[in-house]
């Protein structure tokens, strides 16, 4: 079943996210079999350093990734149910400049990123790999990044048409994952607080946090701001536009290549520092200028 | 010397596998000189995360690979005995569906996976890369993945013919690999063992054993078995056919995406909990039901 | 602004370095925005694992893969002064068989690997990313990689001409990297020595040195030759062709596939016995025929 209306030309790419890591052969093996199937077929790797099992990070990877995707086909696997009755799925989107295919398990992991390239039209379920038809016995694998998600990527750079992968499903039944902490509010001793949960520590230490410019209160808008830690002090926190803006010493509150607000340092690991990993909470709160001690 | 029988239309890929790791520029130069040498070629990266000199490990990671390739050249680097009179080889496999040559040292590395492809019909012994013709005293360097084995395979893959790469060599004295320990028997105890090598731990901490499902005595193929370690009660193994299946605690034997025994975890390293690595060797045992202490 | 003179057929490469790693998708997100600008594109990632923030490592990985590179286009990003008044570049070298364009920030991580493909007959300064023009007070930002430096290079490798990007500048204020030491003399004892910098450690340990075979003092290049260290005696070291050719407990000294000095073991890490790293110093004095303790 092919697409009539499939495009002449070049194929878009397949972009391939998963957990599946670059010390074992998974990921090129999941390459070999897009390429027996579509030797036409560029493959572009976004990560496959999402830690194992972890929906959540490959998920926002998938997220801050997708607004620099052109055309083409998502493949995402991170996927600690395989081989349990959770659907893999295609999701088709309707966008002029992004993929138009998701595919992947449908745990969470695919959902944010597509919607943030446009609205979801249609999602399909796919037939399992070793579900050879009614009455059959076999059940899906371990391995459904080759088995299952990769053949029908690369049907669907082709132009195959979905209906030959899999019966439509509805799009309300798909699973999502809770959105992370963000949380305002007053303490005790009468300070405002934002407290907010750290999305990613990228390679470089920088720490990301859930929170986003524009939607916090008005003091971590614009005054002067300090992370607050049950072990020691408040560090204040200097506004920067650039980690070389920083001094040795600073830890900066910057707006980074996501639009989004992440604790960072120069040259030097702001989540080193303070000890932080994704899932960790941070508590923010305004500096009270000439505030002090005693 | 181009193959006059050489299929017109887009290039088969190259597939690289190799210990070159990824944090160096290695695998990127090899890519490089094969672009060189053949713009139109793609090279699908199996992994270049082979533990560093490890040979078993290389030529395990290809044969797991090997059943999912199509039509190309296999370029396969793990060469402790670079610089060394040892042979750098090219193999012609007889297939119909996976790749037709096999490139990289005559060390073992790449035999098995190529024989699982088809029967060799070919072996030719590469000349050095700076072997400069009789009289010639110049001696083979330390990167051959660069100067070597990137440029037989990108001749190999433009449709050269193998005579111009070097001479044919005798097909039976490729150097082959002893096979990994599998032993079954009784013990002084009168209970049965099986006793078998992990061949793989893979990201995720899953344990590949050397036994084949189908091939082990009929306890382990259907009873309930236990792991026995030197230093912990024996270990009560679930089978499961896929990880979801076993709860937080629980140790599973499965048959994994590549056909053998695996000891697995659901969402956890069994690799860790165990404390095994490739080459480590266990041993499996029935469960007599309903025997107990006293 | 097309360049006229661009000739027809297949795209040369992007060479694609940086310090990204493979953990996080800053190296996807750049090939999709190349795949996306410029879909016949093709990406050769010479590496990604060069240590955060270091200049001179990327610098000298990129000068090594430099002479294996055919034409084409290097992007290389290794950028800590990201977001400050650091002008981005693309340098133009005049070569018939390297890379024509080199694109990247102006920190010394290019000039070196450029000019070692031939002289740079121009370069130009990228206009900031987000800079909308006269009187925009935009600012660049944090992932110039991800919104610069590729689609600087997906430009000129369509054939947009290097004016449409940016103004030309002095390649006489180019920022160069200061040369790595490389000292010779006599000790107070009268002995001779040669102190070398440690210019990089790779995945298996092998120490290569700034000293360049044919430019060291006689004894270096001849005779036998020890490598002194603080807190023990010194070690004698063997000259080999090859890894292998060094027993055991051997440590050797062999001209690398760089053409560079390097400490070498046999399937060992020389780095890891000698705890070297790039950066450190090591001596090196003539070993005394016949000299011996008393």
């Amino acid at each position: 079943l092919t697409d009539p209306d499939r495009p002449a030309g070049p194929l878009d790419p397949v972009f391939f996210l998963s957990d599946y890591g670059l010390a074992d052969e998974f990921v090129g093996v999941v390459h070999a079999v897009i390429a027996h199937r579509c030797p036409a077929a560029t493959v572009v790797d976004l990560t496959h350093g999402v830690p194992p099992f972890d929906i959540r990070a490959g998920a926002d990877a998938l997220a801050r990734a997708g607004p620099h995707l052109g055309p083409g086909v998502v493949l995402a696997v991170v996927d600690p149910g395989v081989g349990t009755p959770r659907r893999g799925v295609a999701l088709e989107v309707a966008t002029g400049t992004g993929p138009r295919w998701w595919v992947g398990p449908d745990n969470g992991l695919l959902i944010a990123a597509a919607e943030g390239a446009g609205p979801i039209v249609a999602a399909y379920r796919l037939r399992p790999a070793d579900d050879s038809g009614p009455g059959s016995d076999a059940r899906p694998g371990t391995f459904d990044g080759r088995d299952l998600f990769a053949p029908a990527a690369a049907a669907l750079l082709a132009g195959d048409l979905p209906a030959g992968l899999g019966d439509p499903v509805d799009r309300a039944g798909l699973v999502r994952l809770p959105a992370p902490l963000v949380d305002r509010g007053m303490g005790p001793d009468g300070r405002p607080f934002l407290r907010t949960e750290v999305t990613w520590v990228d390679r470089f230490g920088n720490v990301q946090l859930a929170g986003v410019p524009g939607e916090g209160p008005s003091w971590i808008e614009t005054g002067p701001v300090a992370l607050h830690t049950s072990t020691e002090a408040p560090w204040p926190l200097r506004r920067v536009g650039a980690f070389a803006d920083l001094g040795p010493g600073e830890l900066g509150l910057l707006v980074d290549a996501n639009g989004r607000w992440a604790l960072v340092r120069a040259e030097g690991s702001a989540a080193g520092l303070l000890d932080l990993a994704a899932g960790a909470v941070v508590e923010f709160g305004p500096v009270v200028e000439g505030a002090g001690p005693g």
